[in-house]
């Protein structure tokens, strides 16, 4: 568990230096749009997307064979379309939320047009990044990837089938579909471009692939879990919203200990995966049991 | 005139069919999203960044030595971005506008949570298109360009400035740097991508580049212009509604007869830089003067 806090720690670090030197690299642009972009990137939060393309880099011997600027890029990249999509979520029109991660919204600081705009250019920084920054062999791969996981199949999507599903009664297929979309796409994603970076084949990109999804499940569940057990101090925001929203969750369709089981069991599946990669992926191990075993 | 509109028929109508094959291939993906973005994508308009590619293509020998499929998925990228940016533009938190090429605004129709989505999953779906369907060496460049004159330096961060400078006086150049950004930015990406796509060296996409720009200029303040003297029928918008907003425009800060002149300037300079590109810049030369002397 403390190793999973140390590399979360020490790659989220790494991305948002990189992170802080890229927008520095936007001269000309607005400073009050870099400021919005900047505020909601500092604003914390676990930074598990950049860890797992570092730590899926690692298992797959990238070190050694690999890219690690590539690594770094894409890393920059899941953590940009992640918060974006949080500053988009949080808008009036769609979640309308006051709070993430224990401060105000950027909307509520930066007013509702800045909110999107800054979301908007936090999209096209993370594939200016990948083109600028990633080896020229691996742009494509790792744009398509990119682009495919966020859009109207990946993230996007399932944002848009989540919103539509609201106060209806869903059944267990329908919601782990809207789970897979709306946020194991991108863990996938996060997995597979750390696995391209680090030189890996293409059956060991579809593996890694695979324990993103996996993975993907387990935080989704535990996340619903977290929505229903924790206290708003905790999570750093509003709790409790997905009943109140007539929202379909695990908990809610499984109930809790059922839902408990679900997540240990992607968890295994998910760790089941890693086995043909052994110690180089020992990060990646302790990063998927903290996901499953984490309080916030 | 005829020419340029007839280049701008088929040059439209191939992007489009382009797109709604794209939008086709994104299977799985909620229906009611896909209908959101192919309604905008639909909703007509000039397609002048679409013609703009496909004649730097051809102006650059595309059709003898460079790749259509790339051009072609420039060309759909160009207007996906330029689409994604009118809906979000459109919403209430931005222009508020109800209408748009005639017919009712996108969050109008779907939504103002739909809207932003589909804006955000346009943006995605045009970086997936390079990655996926353009020459492989082209796909690091055509993406750093896009994402660049897309993002906080580019069309995002005029549009940022635009707003800022609401009901404030400026200065022409500071008017002239907004647009740049604002309209400039895609219009030169336009032709940057499009001699990319037709095989062109570095100093010939240079002067595509330059072309572009000069002629977004020319663009920007005719359509400031046409605000001013045009009826709500003609434009398929609301008119007028720059002085309302209190927006610094070319007239409003020139006049109506200098800021004509000086859009007749810009196209000069625009042509002058094609001369040296002979016969097979004829169609961009067309659509140039096309731009300057429309009336809607």
């Amino acid at each position: 568990m403390s190793d999973a806090l140390t590399l979360l720690q020490n790659h989220g670090q790494a991305t948002i230096t990189y992170l802080q030197e890229a927008l520095v690299r936007q001269t000309d642009a607005p400073p009050r749009l870099l400021q919005a972009m900047d505020y909601s990137l500092r604003a914390g939060g676990k930074r598990l997307r950049p860890a797992l393309v570092l730590e899926c880099f690692n298992a797959c011997g990238g070190s050694a064979v690999g890219s690690y600027p590539s690594a770094l890029a894409a890393a920059g990249a899941m953590e940009l379309i992640h918060t974006f999509s949080l500053v988009h979520d949080d808008l009036p029109a769609m979640d309308d939320d006051d709070l993430r991660r224990g401060r105000p919204t950027n909307h509520k600081v930066f007013g509702e047009a800045m909110a999107i705009l800054a979301g908007d250019a936090m999209t096209t920084l993370a594939f200016e990044l990948i083109a600028v920054d990633a080896e020229a062999r691996l742009v494509g791969p790792m744009v398509a990837e990119l682009a495919r996981q966020t859009g109207p199949v990946g993230m996007i999507g399932g944002q848009v089938l989540d919103m539509d599903s609201e106060n209806q009664a869903l059944a267990l297929p329908d919601l782990q579909r809207i789970h897979r979309m709306k946020t194991g796409a991108l863990l996938m994603a996060s997995c597979r471009l750390g696995a391209l970076a680090g030189g890996a084949d293409q059956n060991k990109v579809q593996a890694m692939g695979d324990f993103g999804r996996y993975l993907g499940l387990a935080f989704q569940i535990v996340d619903d879990l977290l929505d229903v057990i924790s206290t708003a101090e905790q999570m750093g925001k509003a709790t409790g919203k997905d009943a109140d929203r007539g929202k379909n969750t695990y908990p809610i369709l499984l109930g809790l200990e059922p839902a408990r089981l679900q997540a240990q069991q992607q968890l295994a599946t998910a760790l089941k995966i890693l086995d043909s990669f052994g110690s180089p992926a020992d990060g990646l191990r302790s990063l998927a049991k903290f996901v499953v075993e984490r309080s916030n």
